[in-house]
């Protein structure tokens, strides 16, 4: 059977520089190999982390020194790392309505409460989440932290306005609230204007974790990702972090290759993925308003937001789906608090063109049989 | 200054195969790279597992299943996960009364009350463990579990016997214990009898979390370990490696290099650092008594231990040490309460031999210079 793999967050696999990292490794190996029977250095490879210090320039227009970037193992680790050190069962946490699949487990591990804030087109909706604050407050709540993806949002794909952003930092201010920002899909971006300048810039680097990742960029099997924070907070959540360092194997081989040529690759991705999105914009609107209500028209990132008719029977659909070779998630992998709901996700970085059309018709197919009537 | 580094675990960086890596970079990559955009299995690469299996099968003739293997960040993030998993702030943890510094500051790091036990040339005197048991038993205080490293233990050097390991195993089993074997060193073997066979195989794969390294045989900087234990142990363990799994770029290329030289490399290896540990040994016969008491004359792993004068003025030999750029680990690195003792320990993988002739002539210089009068 075919299969459509509309699931995860992946990038195109085919623009894999699998040449790119062979030479990275042909270059670095025979200079920096034999390093490699001592320790990482704790916040991982200078020459990665230097890629970071850049690539943060290019985005925001501030160098930050190179200790303020510590390497994980993927943005999941920092998350983890953040979560371990902040959260004791029974804690707060506000996130969007609808986040990472990946940040709400780990939340859950830790025995999080989790609030979620709706959000529409500019990203988290700041009057909600002024009550929300305010409702807790009333209950001497005070959250851990607000966790947010501001830039093309995971599974949205909104960018959250710049007066939002200032009103969160604003209203973190307020609270006295940690804000954790993952930064993920800032990268990823193939139309009109880019991101706002991430929050992190934007509060003067006080009190905001950063995550970032190359896992969007180049691929989740490298396993690199970062964070940046003040000293005070890296310290802390790096204190956690007893895993002897982030392997230098990896971190050579990617930062070589990014460091010659980061930018040329993320011309040839985001050309590649926007394609993509065009493609499916283009049957979800064939397909439109029977099977698709409403979507979002993401500019970057990788993921599109789907809303099914209210009258879809969505466990059914979700079943038809998996018989038909269809991987994709289902809005409540999304959803705060699990809530089964007349949402998918669309992730379009992996399928091809062709898996795009076919594939995309056979979603439309199953969400018209699955509808009650 | 010269440097001379006695100091980390380290193998030797003359016998790390720079070029076996790059060669199998060069065969695993074109055929799997492009999945590197696709996360890890969350068990780790089955290429790399499965060499776990091999050699496990070599060592204790045992066939695992390969779910019975998870990779992780090297060792010590398997040594982290279980210590999250298992231990609460002022719970007790028993180990060998001189152990691994990254497992002491680890169970130090989540407020664990650690209980060592002496040890003499069979590794863990078991008479004392099981006064040592006794006593906690009458305070009502279970250890959440026994950590040890059976085998060319870090950092004496010495390996636990059959019939202590079999004692062990009862203890436990009478206690309700959990034993963690750390049996990180145990394929750098290089005389006599090889090291018996693990604890795990000997306790039949009950109640014990084991846990490998390919940093010793390889290098930490490549952070590839693994762990093993019964379906129900890593399940419960793993469900905190909230990482997104370990890295695949780095385990595409150690797992293609050891499937086809893991054997011969590890005689390459051995063969390097026997004549180390000779070389250790002839310096230290020369110096002796007056700077080095006794010593331990390891048959496998990478380190020596060494009892100086009880005269010695420990704090000024580790400063005198230094400003002579001499790196190495001071005793109470390795204490389980962290007290400072008349022993150093020599990490003799890394230096060369002429590193080791000069080197150790100028750590006896030393001790004899701070020894009070």
């Amino acid at each position: 059977m075919r299969e459509y793999n509309f699931g995860g967050g992946m990038p195109d696999p085919e623009s894999f520089p699998v040449e790119g990292l062979l030479d990275a490794a042909q270059e670095v190996l025979p200079e920096l190999g034999r390093t490699l029977v001592g320790y990482p250095d704790p916040r991982g490879y200078s020459e990665l982390r230097d890629v970071m210090v850049k690539r943060f320039h290019r985005k925001n227009g501030v160098t930050l020194p190179i200790e303020r970037f510590a390497l994980t193992c993927g943005s999941m680790q920092a998350i983890n790392l953040v979560t371990q050190y902040f959260v004791q069962p029974g804690d707060t946490v506000v996130t969007e309505e609808y986040t990472y699949s990946g940040t709400l487990g780990c939340l859950r591990r830790y025995g999080a409460n989790i609030v979620g804030v709706p959000t529409d087109d500019d990203g988290m909706n700041m009057d909600m989440l002024e009550e929300k604050l305010r409702d807790l407050q009333g209950q001497n709540i005070k959250p851990k932290f607000i966790y947010t993806i501001a830039s093309n949002q995971n599974p949205t794909g909104t960018n959250m306005s710049v007066p939002r952003r200032e009103r969160l930092i604003s209203l973190a201010r307020e609270y006295e609230l940690l804000i954790v920002e993952d930064d993920c899909y800032a990268d990823l971006h193939f139309e009109g204007d880019p991101p706002p300048p991430c929050i992190y810039k934007l509060a003067d680097f006080s009190n905001v974790i950063y995550i970032g990742s190359f896992s969007k960029i180049l691929g989740p099997g490298v396993r690199l990702g970062y964070v940046s924070a003040s000293e005070e907070l890296l310290t802390q959540i790096l204190s956690l972090k007893i895993d002897g360092g982030t392997s230098n194997l990896a971190a050579y081989i990617v930062g070589r290759f990014l460091k010659n040529k980061l930018w040329e690759h993320l011309e040839t991705v985001n050309r590649i993925i926007k394609a993509k999105r065009d493609a499916v914009m283009e049957v979800l609107a064939h397909y439109s308003p029977e099977a698709f209500e409403w979507w979002t028209r993401p500019t970057g990132g990788l993921f599109i937001w789907i809303k099914l008719p209210d009258k879809t029977d969505t466990p059914r659909l979700w079943k038809m789906l998996d018989e038909r070779g269809v991987r994709l998630a289902p809005g409540r992998a999304f959803h705060s608090q699990g809530q089964e709901v007349p949402f998918l996700r669309i992730a379009f970085g992996y399928p091809t063109l062709a898996d795009i059309h076919e594939g995309v018709g056979v979603i439309a197919e199953c969400v018209q049989k699955s509808c009650t009537v």
